[in-house]
């Protein structure tokens, strides 16, 4: 079969399309033949080895695909590795039907960037009716979910930041009250501005360098900023707990890979609620832009670029 | 009147009873005649100027004070000073009536204690049932109501540290579930071990140092670490955010006096929660000693010995 796969790790160029043997699934796991597969940062770090697990060499990368099982079932699955194929191999555990009337790219979106939304807002940062968010990245595939989610779920002025001004149109459009330039030099001001003159309940933020510390700078007390990510690939400064405490803030690290170790089918319930909200109209996925396997490479640049906003799928068929 | 009075800052040598003017309440504040005032660590703190807010001199210390206004109500009350005398003025909001039944030594343990193991269990870490639960210092103030709230509201395992063998008696006597000696060298594998093998949900932190740095370590994904004193006066070491991420773990910074700045009135809805279990007999506060106020000297060296164990109070009339 026709697949993506990596030799050695690098930017973009390791991305070679490649003829491989189909993979077999094992006890408790399902073939999938791949309808499309999703596009994550995760990925990029993945081929250049500085994501927060090590893959082994020679990999096929991506972390999530969508299509059929052999025996028919239509489901999106969470994999390790391996969906930049035709076929790929998941762990039945992580993997869930997906609803009729959900597409591809929905279910796609919904899978990573829609639990990650959905487990930064309910269980790192406990939103409460009310509150003040702030969505870095607000355009991207996590943000753009979380700024919808946020309102749906009673959140008071939701402020979302993003590096061009399309990207702030965009998260405007999809119900945020606010837009802030990512490149704002004194950030902790602009939000604060942004939100009012108020420091802000709730911060998401994947970006890292001083994104992070002029965010934690700008939380009310009993703020709550969530971490999960560092695109930037800067780390944010180090962080006194003694300053946590002198402001009554919380900083919540988020790796959604470790939601699996958590009691209970929090995956199962996220995405039942995901879907649910999809098929109500009152949370949409942003298309981001599809691409086939011979673009991967493409694909990369874009989302390092960040020139990309939604959801990035592979079509594995051409 | 006889009162407390610090007129350079330092350690216990510092306060000395002297006579002096009683306080007049203005507008929107209360005299309390004082039946009993509350000593705290950070009153030490206070006293020595290293507490997150800096005092003027000459300065009454005392933070809590329970007694009767001038038309009869019984109240409890949060001062920002001026509890270690015969009367203390405080201001309206911050007293809050005692119901029937519940003694100045309990009324007391509330108001900063009790309250703040409600903060740290319902806002900082947001306890859910089945959750083990670490408290350090489990048979201080704080300590020993947040091992009996924990169990109240369906902790799992609640695991007590302490510095001494009667401590950790007391802890397991209010209902932990098992004791961990605070001088462990292992720490981290201690309270992990004293989970049954298992990394801990919620840790309650006001030691600093390498108690907090070895309890991070203990945490299991998306557990939470409060952090809401330095009773070692040692600073923990900083914290790198993308640790947090990778671990899916949780710090939150607590100061009490925070909460007022938060809409709604915690602090009522925390008191009356509270003075409810109380009467019902789920959570009693541990009398740590009487001190009249020639001895405050020594309830300040007491505590700073770690010799005392539950709520201290100064009695103003002797």
């Amino acid at each position: 079969m026709r697949a993506i796969q990596i030799t050695e790790f690098g930017g973009p160029e390791v991305l070679n399309v490649a003829e491989v043997p189909e993979p077999v699934a094992g006890p408790g796991q399902l073939l999938i033949e791949v309808s499309r597969a999703g596009v994550n940062y995760a990925d990029t770090h993945q081929a250049e080895d500085s994501y927060l697990s090590s893959p082994e060499l020679p990999l096929v990368p991506g972390g999530e695909a969508v299509g059929r099982t052999s025996d028919g079932r239509r489901v999106v699955a969470l994999l390790g590795s391996g969906g930049y194929a035709e076929k790929a191999v998941a762990a039945e555990a992580m993997a869930w039907d997906v609803p009729d009337g959900i597409d591809d790219v929905t279910a796609l979106g919904m899978i990573l960037q829609g639990a990650t939304a959905w487990v930064l807002l309910r269980r790192s940062t406990h939103l409460e009716p009310g509150e003040s968010v702030v969505v870095h990245a607000a355009a991207g595939g996590v943000g753009s979910l979380a700024v919808q989610l946020a309102k749906a779920w009673g959140a008071g002025r939701v402020i979302a930041t993003a590096s061009t001004k399309e990207k702030r149109d965009l998260a405007l459009e999809l119900g945020a009250d606010a837009a802030v330039d990512t490149a704002e030099p004194d950030l902790k001001s602009a939000l604060i501005e942004a939100n009012r003159g108020r420091r802000v309940d709730v911060v998401l933020e994947m970006t890292g360098g001083t994104v992070t510390d002029q965010s934690l700078r700008a939380l009310a007390p009993f703020g709550r900023l969530a971490f999960y990510g560092m695109a930037s690939r800067q780390a944010p400064s180090p962080v006194q707990p003694a300053g946590l405490m002198a402001h009554s803030t919380t900083i919540a690290g988020m790796w959604l890979a470790q939601v699996f170790q958590l009691p209970g089918d929090v995956m199962g319930t996220a995405l039942r609620e995901l879907f649910g909200l999809a098929a109500d109209g009152r949370l949409r996925v942003v298309a981001g832009g599809e691409y086939g396997l011979t673009e991967a490479r493409r694909a990369h640049e874009d989302l390092r670029a960040r020139r990309t906003t939604g959801k990035l799928v592979l079509d594995p068929s051409r």
